[in-house]
């Protein structure tokens, strides 16, 4: 397959747009009653047609037989290699509640939990507090003081939390505090390379601290930490492809990834229709388009294969607003399977559609699992869908005379 | 492409049970009269109904056009790269006779040959002896005694036989004395490395001593050997995969290549009906079975498309036995095509079904070349097969946040 840095070599500019809309854990199992699923049981005229008109066929998002988190699905679906590239547990947290992370800042994943007088872990989650008891108890630790290092603690949901460490010279190479399980103490940081040494020593004077300030607080008396990470360097979306890209994303995670690999993140609403207007509005400034819409996955999480079904048929509602714009290359499929049945992500393969003037049709008439196994593409890597999506809009030359 | 090291991060042990038939040599080319090949002729209603339940494609055993061995072939079947895990050919040798291996043992491939008073090799398989002839030659070379290492030779079939090497340091990086033509003297054997010298020496003193102890003997009056390897330390399945494999094979081969990643080998008959009762004997005992039927490629070699048909219909027959038991996961291919056409193995894909109840179901009804070629899985490489049975017992969790 061909690398990020071959494609730059083929990539130029042009005029020419593609959108790439993405319908977050599509792809879906049959309902035991009525033998279809959730995309097969929607009614889509909009996207059967777009099926029709277009190429089509299922993707695997990182490998075959492998789920995937969102995240390694997002850098696949942009062509960037999930085994390549990594994002750690931390920053991925900070991108999931739009913390500005800075260059250099060491990030971490944090759980409130409950140690017992000899320090033991009874209670990794401590009960569950609330959100606003994190956000009040995440306040009294940041006014931890360290040395040399400014500390951000902000909530994220629940029990949740993220530190993060902003200074010079810090390292994110640290074994996690979290023991994983109950019925041992939090365990000592170590730096994994000589490097993160001060790194380390910060980090345990934070869990330290850290304790002392929630002696009074049970059931949260104690904090694990765990994906100590920095943001990464990932070549950007306009070096590798000349592309002007955004992200039109309602939720804060795809934001921060779509940020990682260079696209500017328009504001927009929470809502299909919000979202689609959004595309309409800020069309002429970009080139490339990622429409998010969570919703459909959420629904597959929550195991409710009717409003799953409701949410694709939203989506092909809206469709006329971007068929009307009318770009060289659109694009539809989603980063994973969210199966109703299996109320979580799949490994399943997902659906697939590309119209361009340029593509070459194939036999399918509709936009569903089944009907996707036949078109021209087959089942095939999610990674080749940029080239596909560059290709379609002819924005690649010619590799090798 | 995931790897075993990855693969190991995201499997979990679960209850659920994975049953792996294995029918070698499964895939054919049609007969030129009835214009079907072995599978399509043969009448299987048990293998159509598990192809209509799940979701069938054709594997590519190695890479496409490449014809394997048995060897290549089985691992990645197990999912080990071939191309990453290879078997040398005295251990492969040794495992087709069963013989019990130890850690440290070189083992080396040998042929009887006929050399002439010039001691050129005249005859490289000293004209097919019979095997009982080898098997008395064996015995006159096991007397042959070497300083430090203990030696042992024993018959495989006509006029072959293996050298195992015992004793401590030992080393295989070894030439073949093999010349590998006639009209040659047999080679010196060379250590590949500074290693190996003491290695080389003993192999060459025991060429020179069995010349001498065979010079009575025409026309088997010398040895070549080839393929001095070790036994291969791969990771165990139960380590990657979090298994407790079981292997129900009747021939050695097999049920070396199973052992040789972990799997407990079971006892059991030749007959396919007996493979199947162990199957059900043992069924509560393991959650992995790799059930390996050898007949059907038997009759592929031997050219008999009528056996070859008629073998695959006793598989049929004995399905219900497994039905029965309902595993999670039932997985039935080949490990390569073996067409009767062709009297051999050959390069063309395999058909392959699984069945789960977490599968999402394609339109083929029936299990025959012609069916899976438009199945959802399509033409995929046989080394995706593990992560999809494990995907789909649910045993694996997801890979990225």
């Amino acid at each position: 397959m061909i690398s990020l840095e071959q494609i730059r070599e083929v990539a130029i500019p042009s005029p020419s747009k593609i959108v790439f809309l993405v319908i977050d854990g599509l792809g879906g199992l049959p309902h035991p009653e009525i033998g279809k699923t959730e995309l097969e049981t929607a009614q889509t005229p909009n996207l059967d047609n777009l099926a029709r008109e277009g190429i089509c066929g299922l993707t695997e998002p990182v490998s075959p037989g492998i789920t995937p988190g969102s995240a390694p699905a997002h850098l696949a679906l942009f062509g960037y290699d999930p085994f390549r590239f990594a994002i750690g547990r931390g920053v991925l947290e900070a991108l999931g509640i739009d913390f500005p992370l800075q260059q250099g800042d060491v990030v971490a994943r944090g759980n409130f939990c409950t140690v017992n007088d000899k320090g033991i872990v009874v209670d990794r989650r401590a009960g569950r507090i609330s959100t606003e008891k994190c956000a009040a108890l995440c306040q009294q630790l940041g006014t931890i003081k360290l040395d040399e290092v400014e500390l951000v603690v902000s909530p994220v949901k629940e029990h949740r939390f993220i530190v993060v460490f902003r200074g010079s010279n810090l390292h994110a190479e640290l074994s996690d505090s979290d023991p994983h399980q109950i019925g041992m103490a939090p365990k000592q940081i170590v730096a994994l390379s000589p490097k993160a040494n001060k790194t380390a020593a910060l980090a345990n004077e934070f869990v330290t601290k850290a304790r002392l300030t929630l002696a009074n607080s049970h059931p949260a008396n104690m904090v694990l930490l765990r994906g100590f990470s920095q943001r990464p360097h990932f070549p950007l979306m306009s070096e590798v492809y000349k592309l002007k890209p955004a992200a039109i994303a309602a939720y804060p995670m795809y934001r921060g990834l779509a940020k990682l690999v260079g696209m500017e993140v328009l504001d927009t609403g929470v809502s299909i229709e919000e979202e689609f207007a959004t595309l309409s509005q800020r069309y002429t400034e970009y080139d490339f388009f990622f429409l998010h819409i969570k919703q459909a996955d959420t629904a597959g999480e929550d195991g409710n294969f009717g409003r799953k079904t409701k949410i694709i048929e939203e989506v092909d509602a809206a469709l006329p607003q971007l068929l009307k714009l009318n770009p060289e290359v659109i694009i539809v499929t989603g980063d994973h399977s969210t199966p109703a049945l299996l109320k979580g992500h799949s490994w399943h393969p997902v659906p697939f559609l590309l119209r361009s003037p340029w593509c070459r049709p194939d036999d399918v008439a509709e936009f569903s699992e089944r009907a996707c196994a036949k078109g021209s593409l087959g089942r095939f890597p999610a990674l080749d869908i940029m080239p596909l999506a560059m290709a379609h809009a002819l924005k690649l030359v010619k590799f090798g005379a």
